[in-house]
């Protein structure tokens, strides 16, 4: 027996990148975080110290912005690029992991376009990419955090075994609500992925909202069938969604009664649940979504 | 010389409620976090443990939920009728102190109106107000936070004194951002606040993106001038502003230019720009202030 | 009526600065976030951005850096430093604001002392200080905050006043835990600083633990009375103490008991019980405390 | 083509519990975050809403508080304890994942021993586990987060490949810091867990204090090969390792050398360095390295 390296991944990670497009009076704003790790043959880093394979993170950085000077594209395509570049520059770089996190900003309201050079950040959710080259070649997996959505009504919750430890109160009638993350894997490089990614993102929100719901499972799963029925291009998605408890208060003791109204909104603990949607027919793929971590 | 207790208040804080309006199919949602903490002849739990004056933190929590069995109305309004009540219950309790913050939430969209009972976070910017009771009545403080807004242009930055230890290269362009946390002191309590509210939250957006900034100091005054000359029922607005530095990155070591397109985002240390912009014939209220933590 | 600027400053806030004490091969660490700010005649930048006033920001945080050559010492003896320096060097500047948030270290254990310079992050518990200096010259505000501390026992809450809101049971025996935030106000400013907070920290700690505690109050207030009995260079300290709650599970429905051993510990709401301890002949200093946020 | 459900798992998360062991008066204390997660067929809920096989989440929760009313001993034990309760008791039920994050405590300083019923949070580090079952039987991963080290020298950088977008100067002596995450996977079920965990971390801690590094990789390696070689019951070893970025800062323009002493501390980007130690006779165990986010 002897003690060996095994997997390994070394890089520069949340490089804070701003690019403004402002080739007209009208500015473009794109706000990214990207991390870049290399894969391939850094035995001798790890077991003497010896850095002549070692691509300085700084490298990858200073890569990084260096590449947002001719364009940012969509996220998914600026990781691609990137990839490319250290597998193609660096012969013992055979791999790697391409991360990008996008804010979302919208225009500060004037009339009806907005300001030509002013933006107001919106929502707290974020678009993010995974890109991850192989001996197989690059894989894109995609996705949204941070997705907050809560129905009113809509919601129940029956029908559960019960033990010796269940205290839980069956209901007809719940709120529920979640943090959407979702991750998919496309099954091709070349792809229009801002349109996508629209598309993708309104039918989740749109089966999350026309779900009558019988369990948060029900929801997800709904959720994924809809998204790989209308996108041929995408082979499995998986979602990790909390979920967020909104317990009615009892009012009773103050002699109120509390007709759906009245909720507390619990931190933690918070119920977990989390599914992959596939197609029966896409080969598996264990080995790039373990490079997308905080999925089953 | 003998040792004695100060000022002092206590109770139950960030009590996280969400309401459900259903009167109508189409719901509406309010979602807050509350704090409640009061003031008056709590002597005796300090010194000996006495609590016959302490209305426990718990009924405080139980008080804010039974509250809002009767909907809640405008944060503002809600606070106010949470202090009236404590105060006007127990004789010894003659002040305190009520602090919401609001997270709001969009329609999920459908057709024009979006749907009936389904929700989604919208950004992450919250609105507060802080209502002070004390022997001169009630004071509302209220405002927002974590506006985060940027101009991609029309900010410069030069003039300044040069000292043994600046190094700092004078700009007449430059990316202006900053999380905007402002709160602004009412004159009266008898107001329609989600009105007020929207447009001072208007024209300070407005008064950024518009102001040709040599300062952010300039662009904050601007921000406040402009709120108080359209509301004569705000007497004051105080401002703390991150000056969060987007570097243009230096990519001549690559062989490339940069004009104006690619920046580094740096997280810390940050500018912090805190000012007060006041009617001169407002009597000073330090003393309310002292309850609002985070501003000069 | 005029719209007029109101009290104000700025500065750099949060640099990160670790010092090494290398003139030994028994390296020492000084691991701190520094903000200094400044106040003075700044009205042109705000009404008209002239900026010839304003000592840039940048600056302010390479004075940091550069006065950290000379060595730190106490954070208190470094922030006044830096005050002097700015209210001395800038003619218009006649106040400001330091404030240092410390962070510990220990040595990595070998033998009887440790490694020479290998480090462990200790606790997450920050040393603080906020210097302001203004027309009556400096004031040395110190503390800490995130001192996590239980109790497992003697604690009781009972005595306190039933409403109709009122649901919360007696007891006589509770978990009482709280994160201590505490700033006291030191008479002058020539004082073994290190020292002072050593004995400030074990006193309170020592109070704590040694009070049998019918309210959060009583023991805040004994923390407080034991520091002022044994420190006459402390005028008054303040706390924001909230009480974390650990609620005691119910396992009747499981068919066990439940003697004070198994606790849920919840995030939000908690309780917040806020006070100062003063000598009574101590001068008011709310115009300093106004610089420190978070305190009653 | 048809579309499936593909892995699945589903339960509470982060149910934060306090045990007191208060046998005699002098009390310890326990304190951790427990998630438990099922899996089994449970597709009928995905499907159609069908809950029969749902053991609700907080029926998991509940058994989480009584289980504790035994005594939890090592957080791996009582994580095997709940895994085997679940998959014993439920025949759909056919593994699961139980994690638990454990926070540490000191007592309160008194005399030598410190009280007896009073607790003062240490260190911000945590120990974790992550309990899995599955086909194979159970499979024990444990670990470390957020232990924060420095090395003041002993630290080089230098021979690393120079290209276009290299800017990087080598060093052969610079600040090494890291927040270490560790995971390791015991081959075994039927260990002194605490002991081990013990000895772990000290191993650790050694290495990299004693390691003369020519790159984060080498101290990396040298953590893991200790620990294999101490503790034949452990098969692998993970790291995930951020270089958090000391910059020596450059204070010539203010006529200062600075000989290794004063630093900027950035937060981002940051190097983040990842590899896996292991014994080159185990056999692969990528399916319960799955349930371990944050590791390549």
């Amino acid at each position: 027996m002897s003690i060996v390296l095994g997997a390994n991944q070394y890089g520069k990670a949340e490089c804070r990148l701003v690019r403004i497009d402002r080739d007209t009076p009208r500015h473009r704003i794109t706000d990214v975080s990207v991390t870049s790790q290399l894969r391939g043959d850094l035995e001798a880093a790890h077991t003497v110290g010896d850095n002549s394979h070692v691509v300085a993170t700084d490298t990858q950085k200073n890569t990084v912005y260096a590449f947002a000077r001719d364009g940012l594209g969509a996220i998914e395509d600026f990781a691609l690029r990137l990839g490319r570049h250290f597998t193609d520059s660096f012969d013992w770089i055979d791999g790697g992991r391409w991360e990008i996190e996008q804010y979302s900003w919208a225009r500060v309201p004037s009339g009806t376009d907005g300001y030509d050079h002013s933006f107001v950040k919106s929502s707290d959710e974020k678009r993010n990419t995974v890109v991850t080259i192989d001996e197989t070649g690059p894989t894109v997996i995609s996705g949204v955090s941070d997705l907050v959505v809560l129905n009113s009504t809509a919601s129940e919750f029956w029908g559960y075994p019960k033990d010796r430890y269940t205290t839980l109160k069956e209901t007809t009638d719940r709120i529920l609500a979640t943090s959407v993350s979702a991750r998919w894997r496309y099954l091709s490089t070349d792809l229009d992925f801002d349109k996508v990614f629209d598309d993708v993102r309104s039918i989740m929100l749109d089966a999350f909202a026309s779900t009558h719901s019988l369990a948060l499972q029900q929801t997800l799963f709904q959720m994924g069938t809809q998204v790989l029925e209308a996108h041929p291009e995408i082979g499995e998605i998986k979602f990790s969604m909390p979920n967020i408890h909104h317990f009615l208060v009892d009012l009773e003791p103050f002699g109120l009664d509390n007709p759906g109204e009245v909720f507390y909104v619990a931190d933690r603990p918070y119920g977990l649940i989390e599914a992959t949607v596939k197609r029966d027919d896409v080969p598996d793929a264990g080995h790039v979504w373990a490079t997308v971590p905080g999925f089953c």
